[in-house]
C-alpha cells in the first residue's frame, strides 16, 4: 500500500512556516463537534492511533501523549517538597490528572478546564486517560480557571499545572504577569507552578518572556525543561516553571528515582536532563 | 500572506505514517542533479533556510542542522579521553567535520564520504558549515567508507563518527556486526565510535539492535544519546555510542563545561541529560 493511499490529516504552522501530517485509516474523522467554546474533533490515524484537535490544532495522540503529560506533572511534583493539593487549569482531557494522581501524596487533585466537551469525548476516545477520574482523590470543575485562580483562597494550592492550549485568544492572558500574580497568591509556601511554554526552537522569544514575568510577579526561581513532543510545532517543546520559596531547578530527584509508580517516559536522571536547555535558549532567557 | 501561498516541500515518512511540510520561497527548488550515487536536490524555505535533499530525504537545514552537528560530534570527543585521530564516514555536508575541528586536541579528521558531489554542493549551498575544509587538519576522501574501514591501519583511529544516511540500500551495511568488528580493529585503544541512530519514537528496535550488534562485535559499553531534530522523522533523533575499553557514559564532563569554543545547542549538562534515554527506550534496550 503506497503512503499517499487514503486521507491525511496536516496541519500547517505559521510559526516555523512548516508542517505535520498524519496519515488517517479509512474511518478518518471519527468525531467533531462545535463545543460552545471550540471545534473538537477526533480522527483514527495509521500510526499515531487517536488524534484530539481543538480547532483545527494538534491537541494529542494516543502513541505520543504519555511524554507531554509525564513532563508536566511529574517534574513539578518532584520540584514541591511535599504536595498534597494540586491544581490543573486546563487539561480537559485527564492526562495529567491521571499521572498526577500516580502520586501516593496527593491528597486531592482539582481539574478546572472551561470545555466539559473536551472531557465528555476525551473519555469516549481516550479512555486510558481517564481511568483516574473516578478516583476520590479527582475533582473536576468544568468552570473558567483564571476566575477561579483570581477567587480561590490565597495560600491554599501547593502545585498549579497549567496545562493550556497556544497563546492566542482565551489562552493569551495565561502568560501574563496578572495571572501569574494570581498562581503566587494562590500558592501556599513554598509553592511550585508549572505550564507548558511551546517549542523552543520556534518560541524562544515567549520563553524568555515568561521568565520575565514570572520573576516580575514575584517568583523566586524559574527553569525551563525541554522534551521531545512529536506531533506538536517543531517537535520539541517545553515547560515553565516556578518556585515560590523552592527552586524547581534542584528537585527531589532521590525520591524520584525511588518513585513506585510506571512512566514510560520520565525518569530521575531524564529529569535532570530536561533541565539543561540548549545554549541559544540559556542565551534567550538571559538577554530577557 | 496565507500559508497555502507557495509551495511546500513535503516528505512523507513510512516510519510512523506521518509527513513533515516546509514552506518554500518563489524561488523553490534551486538545485538538482543527479550525481554518481544519489539525487541532490536543495530547496529554499520560508523559515528554514536552506534545505538540502538527498534521494528526495531531508539532510539537514540551515536552521536545525546545529544541533545534530554538534550532537554527533561533542559528546563522542568529549568520550574519548584525549582524540587526536578522528575519522568520519560519510558527512559529506562537512557540518560535523567543522565540529570536530573545534577541539584543539584534534591533530587530524579524515571525513570519508563516496560522493564528492554532496561536499561541493554544500560548498556552494551551506558555505557555514564548510569554513574548516581548508584546517590544515582536514582531510576529505571521496571514497567507499565501507571498504575504507576495512583496509585502514588497525588501531589507527582515536574516534569514528558515522555520520550517514538511513540504513536502507547503501548504509544498511552500516549497522551490522561485520561492519563494527571493523571499527573495532581501526580504533586505537582506548577508543570511540559514534553512529547517527534513528528516531527513538520510531526506531527503537533499530536501536536496540544495535546495542546488540556493536556488543556481539566486541565493544565494552554502548550508551544512546537523544535530541530533538526537527527536520527528521518524528522530529526525535539519537546517536549510538560505543566504547573501547572506555565508557562513553562516563564523558569529561568537567573539560565539556570548560571548552573554550562555541556552541548552540551542545554543553556539559546537556551532554549528561542527552544520555538519559526514556523508560520505553531503556526497556527496548534491555529487552534485546
Amino acid at each position: 500500500m503506497s503512503l499517499t493511499d487514503n486521507d491525511w490529516y496536516v496541519e500547517q504552522w505559521e510559526d516555523g512556516q512548516s508542517s505535520i501530517g498524519l496519515r488517517l485509516t479509512e474511518a478518518a474523522k471519527v468525531h467533531e463537534e462545535q463545543s460552545p467554546f471550540q471545534k473538537i474533533a477526533i480522527y483514527d490515524t495509521q500510526s499515531f492511533g487517536r488524534l484530539m484537535t481543538i480547532d483545527d490544532l494538534v491537541m494529542l495522540t494516543s502513541r505520543d501523549n504519555f511524554i507531554y503529560h509525564e513532563m508536566m506533572s511529574h517534574p513539578a511534583l518532584f520540584a514541591h517538597p511535599n504536595p498534597k493539593r494540586v491544581v490543573i487549569i486546563g487539561g480537559g482531557d485527564c492526562g495529567t490528572l491521571r499521572e498526577v494522581l500516580k502520586h501516593p501524596g496527593v491528597e486531592h487533585c482539582l481539574q478546572v478546564d472551561i470545555d466539559e466537551r473536551v472531557t465528555r469525548i476525551a473519555e469516549m476516545y481516550f479512555p486510558e486517560l481517564c481511568d483516574s477520574n473516578n478516583d476520590p482523590r479527582a475533582e473536576l470543575a468544568f468552570i473558567d480557571g483564571v476566575k477561579w485562580m483570581e477567587e480561590v483562597e490565597p495560600g491554599s494550592v501547593d502545585v498549579i499545572i497549567v496545562d493550556s492550549t497556544d497563546p492566542v485568544g482565551f489562552a493569551e492572558g495565561l502568560f501574563k504577569v496578572k495571572f501569574f500574580k494570581t498562581c503566587l497568591r494562590a500558592l501556599a509556601d513554598p509553592g511550585v507552578m508549572v505550564q507548558q511554554s511551546e517549542s523552543p526552537l520556534f518560541h524562544s522569544g515567549l520563553i524568555a518572556g515568561m521568565h520575565k514575568n514570572l520573576k516580575a510577579a514575584g517568583f523566586d526561581a524559574v527553569n525551563t525543561l525541554h522534551f521531545p513532543q512529536c506531533t506538536y510545532p517543531s517537535g520539541w517543546w517545553s515547560c515553565t516553571m516556578a518556585g515560590k520559596h523552592v527552586d524547581p531547578g534542584k528537585p527531589r530527584l532521590g525520591d524520584a528515582s525511588e518513585k513506585d509508580f510506571p512512566t514510560r517516559y520520565y525518569h530521575a536522571d531524564l529529569h535532570r536532563g530536561a533541565l539543561a536547555v540548549p545554549v541559544f535558549l540559556r542565551e534567550a532567557i538571559d538577554a530577557e
